[in-house]
C-alpha cells in the first residue's frame, strides 16, 4: 500500500507531518508513505533519518490556508494538495492525507480525483468526540451547504459503510439531525430524508437532537452541511470557552494553583477523550478514491492516526462496497 | 400595565410562576399581575398572600408539555395558554408571558394573538449567554425551521429594535450566522439575506461563524429556525457534559472534594454567567402583542427577569416602532 501526503499543509507543516509519517512508517513497514512537498522543506528531514519505506514527490507550490479554495486548485496545478489528489486518482498512491485548506482539498477532490457514479456530492466526515469514548461519525460537515434529500440518503449509505469498515462498529446506529425527535419533525428536507433513509438497508434510528450529540446517541449522524458545519464549530467554540474559563480559575490564585493541580490528571483524561486527535482525519466520502482531510492543527499523533484509518479505508474496500450498495439500490 | 401568566405552564409550574410573579408584584406595584390557572392550584396559594395588585383568571385546562401543538391549541380553548394569547389579543392584558409548551405558544401565538402586518413569520429570540456577560439575542430558534431570505431580513430588523430598546444595547451589531465570515459563504438562503440585511436601517456587521456565539461578537444574530435550534441545543448540551463531567471529578475523592471546594466560589461565577435565567425569557417577535416564552425550567428568577423584559417591551413600544420600519421600508 501507498499513502500519499501533503507535506505543505496544516499549522504545523512540514514537522508535524513528517513527524507523524516517520512514526506510522515505523509501525507499518509494509507500506510506503509519499511525502509531497518542496525538495527545500521536505528533504533535509527525511536525509537525517533515512527510512527506506518513506520517499518524496517533489513540488513547487503549496495551496495557504486562506486562499480562495476553487481559484487556488485551478491556478496551482503543481501544489502539494493538487498533485496528491492527481496521484491517488492515477493510482500512483492508494490514498491521499492533506492537514491543509479545507475547500481547496474538498475542490480538488471534486474536480481532479472524482465522484463515485451514483453519488451527487461527496460529504466531508469527522468523527466527533463522545463521553461514552467511542465517537459518532457526522457527515456532512461543510462540503455541500446546499443539501437536498437525495445526498442526505447517500450519506447515511457511506457514513453507515465506512463507521461498519473502518470505525468498527457493529450495525452502526444512523441518526438523523433535527430539531426534534418525534418522526415528522424539522424542515421539508429533513421529513424528505427521513422518509428515504426509512427505506436504505442501514439500521436508521431516527431523529437525533443536537443537545444529544456528545452523548453518543448514534453512531453515524446525518445532517446537511450548513448544520454540520454549525454544530461542529459551536461544539468547538463551548468546548475552548469552557477550558480557557477553567484555566483562568485554575491560575487566578495559588491556592487555585495548589487546589488545581490535585484535580488536573481527572480533567486532563477528559480533555484528551473530547480530542479530535484521538479519532484521525476526516474522510472525504463519496470519491472515487480514499482523500482524508486531517485537521488544520494536526500534530505528528493526529497525521498518524489519519495513517491508521487511510489503511483499513484502503483495505477493508469501502469505496468497492459503497458502490456495490449504489447498484444494488 | 397588565401582565397575564400562564401559572401551569413549566416544569415547577405553579410555584415558580406563583413566586416569580409575587416578588415582581412588590417590586412593580404600578403594574397588574394576572395568573391563568387552575382555582385548585392557584387560589390557595394566592390567599395565603393576598397581594393587591395579583390576581387570578380561572380556567379549566393547560396544555401538557408533551402535546402535539397545533392539536393542543384549536382542542383546549379554555387551557391558560390559549386564553392567555386571547386576552393579549383583545388588550385584556398588555404582555402574556408562559414557561409550558413552546410549540402550542407558537401556534397560539400565530394563530390566536396575530402576526403584524408586514411580518411573515414569526420568531422566538432567546438571549444566548456570552463571555462577556451582555448576552446575544438569537432568532429564530425553531418558530419557523423553513425560512426565506425574506423572513431573515424581517428577523434581523426585529432583533435590530427589540435589542436597542429592550436590552438596551447602544446601536446593536446584527450578525449572520454563516460557515464562514467572508461574503459569498454559505448556502443560498445566507447569501440572499446577506444582501437584504444590508439594505436594512441596522448595523450589519456581517457573517459569524458559530464557534465564535459564546465570545459575543455581535449582539443579534439571525439565523433560520433550524439552524438557530441547532446552534441553541448543542450549546445547552456541550455546557451540561462539561459541568457534569466537572461535578464528577470534583466529588470523585476525598481530596478532590477539598481541592473542589476552593474551586468552586469562582467556577459557580462563570456557571451563573452562562445561565439563560439571568437574561429573561424569548419574546415572540413578530406578533402584533408582546408574548414572552420563558424557559420550561423557569424558577422564580428567571419568572421575575421575564416580567422586567415584558415591562420594558411594553413601555418602549417595540411592537409599534417594527411596525412604522416596515411601513418606511
Amino acid at each position: 500500500m501507498r499513502i500519499a501526503f501533503d507535506a505543505m499543509g496544516g499549522d504545523h507543516a512540514p514537522q508535524a507531518v513528517i513527524d507523524g509519517v516517520l512514526q506510522a512508517a515505523k509501525t507499518w513497514p509494509d507500506t510506503e508513505f509519499v511525502l509531497l512537498g518542496t525538495e527545500e522543506s521536505v528533504r533535509p528531514v527525511l536525509e537525517a533519518t533515512g527510512m527506506d519505506n518513506v520517499s518524496i514527490h517533489p513540488v513547487t507550490e503549496w495551496i495557504e490556508a486562506a486562499e480562495e479554495p476553487v481559484r487556488a486548485v485551478r491556478r496551482k496545478k503543481d501544489s502539494s494538495l493538487v498533485v496528491g489528489c492527481q496521484m491517488v486518482k492515477e493510482g500512483a498512491a492508494d490514498a491521499f492525507i492533506s492537514a491543509g485548506n479545507t475547500g481547496a482539498l474538498m475542490a480538488a477532490g471534486l474536480l481532479i480525483t472524482g465522484r463515485i457514479q451514483g453519488i451527487d456530492r461527496p460529504a466531508l466526515a469527522p468523527v466527533f468526540p463522545t463521553v461514552t469514548g467511542k465517537g459518532m461519525l457526522v457527515l456532512d460537515v461543510g462540503a455541500n451547504p446546499d443539501a437536498k434529500a437525495e445526498h442526505l440518503k447517500q450519506y447515511a449509505l457511506m457514513g453507515s459503510i465506512f463507521a461498519e469498515k473502518v470505525l468498527e462498529y457493529d450495525t452502526p446506529r444512523v441518526g438523523l439531525l433535527n430539531i426534534g425527535t418525534e418522526e415528522g419533525k424539522g424542515t421539508s428536507l429533513t421529513k424528505e430524508a427521513y422518509r428515504m433513509i426509512q427505506e436504505l438497508p442501514v439500521h436508521f434510528s431516527g431523529n437525533v437532537e443536537a443537545r444529544d450529540v456528545l452523548n453518543g446517541v448514534c453512531d453515524v449522524l446525518v445532517c446537511d452541511g450548513f448544520s454540520g458545519n454549525i454544530l461542529l464549530k459551536n461544539t468547538e467554540g463551548v468546548a475552548k470557552t469552557f477550558f480557557d474559563r477553567l484555566k483562568q480559575e485554575f491560575t487566578r490564585t495559588f491556592i487555585n494553583k495548589l487546589a488545581a493541580a490535585v484535580l488536573k490528571p481527572g480533567l486532563k483524561r477528559f480533555a484528551s477523550s473530547m480530542d479530535y486527535k484521538e479519532h484521525g482525519g476526516a474522510p472525504l466520502l463519496g470519491l472515487v478514491r480514499p482523500v482524508i482531510k486531517a485537521h488544520g492543527s494536526s500534530d505528528a499523533r493526529a497525521v498518524f492516526n489519519a495513517v491508521r484509518q487511510a489503511r483499513l479505508f484502503v483495505d477493508r474496500g469501502v469505496i468497492k462496497r459503497i458502490s456495490e450498495e449504489l447498484e444494488r439500490g
